[in-house]
């Protein structure tokens, strides 16, 4: 769709977190999820750098793979992940985070490396003690299954081992100039990053250096994780990760390394919003000319976050009261009467009154685009999420996670 | 229940706005609403007082009868109340308030009063501007209804005709020592107030003087509508009205009359959060032991915004790792560790993690109560949501509001 950010560069190279060189990965099935499919996978940078970045979520309630990841980032440096699906290990106590522990020495065991330089990430239901009889058995599987088949089948069985109620998983990548940048993502709800998001890897074979890795990453996550917001409710283990193998030897300048990566993110953010739960549209909200871009983000936030809005779309109703409505919750700049508002290019709402027939829009697509023009200033920002539906409500009363 | 609020002495009085003495009142079918079922109300205040105070929505985006009302209000006098369903007369410009503006003088004039003692309410889709051929006859059939018929008769039928999704009209009344207090209100969506709330009128024939009742107007609101929220969206024509008659010649210690009106309001808040659209469950959350009343509010809102929380209670889900998922993405002060949890009395969290067997907890019937224990203070804040469910997104998707 135009009204989408061009994903074109981030469409470009090979996709996922082997595509770039230095890095091995695997993904397995230890028994955690009860449907017997891949559930623990392993991504390991062979180097010769071992520069790392990371972002974790806000929510206060952080789960013990968090906890553990914080410490393990602080230096810059990581030379492996190890991530399982079936469990969250969030609000789990001593014991979750002696879990954890556990996972990582074992892991870095297995690897030759050392347990504080292994990242920890985890997803699935709150509350609930890993199965660590079948989680220990399922990260010495993905070790052993490092070394066998091709890098990019490593890659995609790890992008699979992440999901929960992920219908698809998710890959990205990006070829640079003499490197190349890959990803993978989960997560189909509870998916409302502040400052990080979900489970995300993305791997790199320039050489860059931590800091510049940590600039960048938050520079990407803020236009593109941050801006994806399916159901307002924050996660207790949102991670992204990004590791720099070295093994291409060049070093990009950062700018282009940060529009790469910025690419791959928001291709990856997309994919998300688009396997949202229960989802029938894919909505991205635009709103222009406001005074600062944060009070833009804020309006399109409002506006993602309203029920009605999200059922009304969901019911093919082109109902801009309910945008206003929300609107009007903001502390941003505007005058009421000067708001105009399009939905998928038709003007249903003009000055802050009734606009074209809003019998012209057209829902019946998935893609809906809504353009809320504040007419207060020359900033900007797009927000991405979905309707609210029946099966939104079916999947999250009938599945607990 | 016994958890809820006791409402024994707000259901003591008579019922509805003519209990009081000193007023009259009248619904009739205009044809606003298609159905045939009464769409006008006018409620008169006969004195000898026309002390009234009023609250209205902090939406910014404010319908036309909420700026006009706003500037009736100003001097603490109000002689009559006009009010339809069928139509918010919301972001409707110029026009809109120019059919406000007559609206209030036709009720006014055919009750002999002045417009500016006129406040005038509306309720239905925004962005349609309302039919004044239909509207001013029915004005006047109202008001030549005013004095037929029973006094309860009136302001029940003056209950039914500020209906919209509303399955029931809601009326409240309670017994003071020589006074009375009676009231009515809608609301079944857009249901989550910022300082006001949907449309009530409450009138009384106490002799208060308009200072008195703001204050204690005010200070219901805040423990009463404030602390409703279906569905965390807010609407552009909420509007809370208090009318005194002084017709009983008593004047209340102005505690007592503000504990009154308190539990007015509060029994008319439960009755709209118990008719939300398409609730299956009655929702408290309480928030103990906060560091400030305001904080465990906080708390309790972000719970009560979640779709997830939402969702899992509709699946009779006792999930309450989606509890503390939304209490972390709050500032309230708390240690992660330190969290109690209850659904329905089992404490399913314990200091941050698992608690009681989850099995305990029985969801089947329509109140649940969450107590949420800070463990960081001594205040609490108690509010009231409904969960989500297909009706809910059926009602707002397939019906334009």
């Amino acid at each position: 769709m135009s009204h989408l950010p061009a994903t074109s560069t981030a469409d470009s190279g090979p996709f996922g977190v082997t595509a770039p060189a230095g890095f091995r990965a695997a993904g397995v099935a230890a028994g955690l999820k009860s449907t017997g499919a891949r559930d623990v996978a392993v991504v390991v940078n062979d180097g010769p750098s071992k520069a790392a970045a990371a972002v974790f979520t806000s929510n206060r309630v952080a789960a013990a793979p968090v906890l553990w990841s914080r410490q393990v980032i602080s230096d810059g440096r990581a030379d492996a992940v190890v991530l399982n699906s079936g469990g969250a290990n969030a609000c789990t106590g001593p014991e979750g985070f002696g879990n954890t522990h556990r996972t990582a020495e074992h892991t870095a065991a297995a690897l030759g490396v050392s347990a504080t330089d292994t990242l920890v990430c985890s997803t699935g239901l709150i509350g609930v003690q890993l199965p660590m009889d079948q989680l220990i058995p399922g990260v010495d599987a993905a070790v052993a299954a490092l070394g066998t088949g091709a890098e990019n089948d490593g890659g995609s069985a790890a992008a699979a081992a992440i999901m929960t109620t992920d219908t698809v998983s998710k890959e990205s990548g990006f070829a640079g100039t003499g490197y190349s940048i890959g990803g993978m993502a989960k997560g189909a709800g509870m998916l409302a990053p502040g400052l990080a998001t979900m489970l995300v890897v993305v791997t790199t074979d320039a050489d860059v250096d931590p800091d510049t890795l940590d600039a960048a990453l938050r520079a990407a996550c803020r236009i593109s994780f941050d801006r994806a917001d399916s159901d307002g409710c924050m996660s207790t283990n949102d991670t992204v990760i990004l590791m720099a193998s070295g093994a291409s030897g060049v070093t990009p300048e950062p700018d282009e390394f940060a529009a790469g990566l910025t690419a791959v993110c928001t291709d990856l953010a997309l994919q998300l919003i688009r396997d949202a739960e229960g989802a029938a549209h894919n909505i991205t909200i635009r709103t222009l000319n406001a005074a600062t871009e944060g009070e833009a983000e804020t309006v399109s936030r409002a506006v993602a976050r309203s029920n009605l809005f999200k059922t009304a779309i969901f019911g093919q109703d082109p109902n801009w009261g309910r945008i206003l409505s929300a609107v009007g919750t903001t502390d941003a700049a505007f005058e009421p009467d000067e708001i105009d508002v399009s939905i998928n290019g038709v003007m249903v709402c003009r000055g802050g009154g009734v606009g074209d027939d809003r019998d012209l829009v057209d829902l019946s697509g998935r893609e809906v685009l809504v353009e809320i023009d504040l007419n207060a200033g020359a900033d900007e920002a797009t927000l991405w999420t979905n309707d609210l539906t029946h099966e939104y409500v079916h999947e999250n009363s009938a599945y607990s996670s």
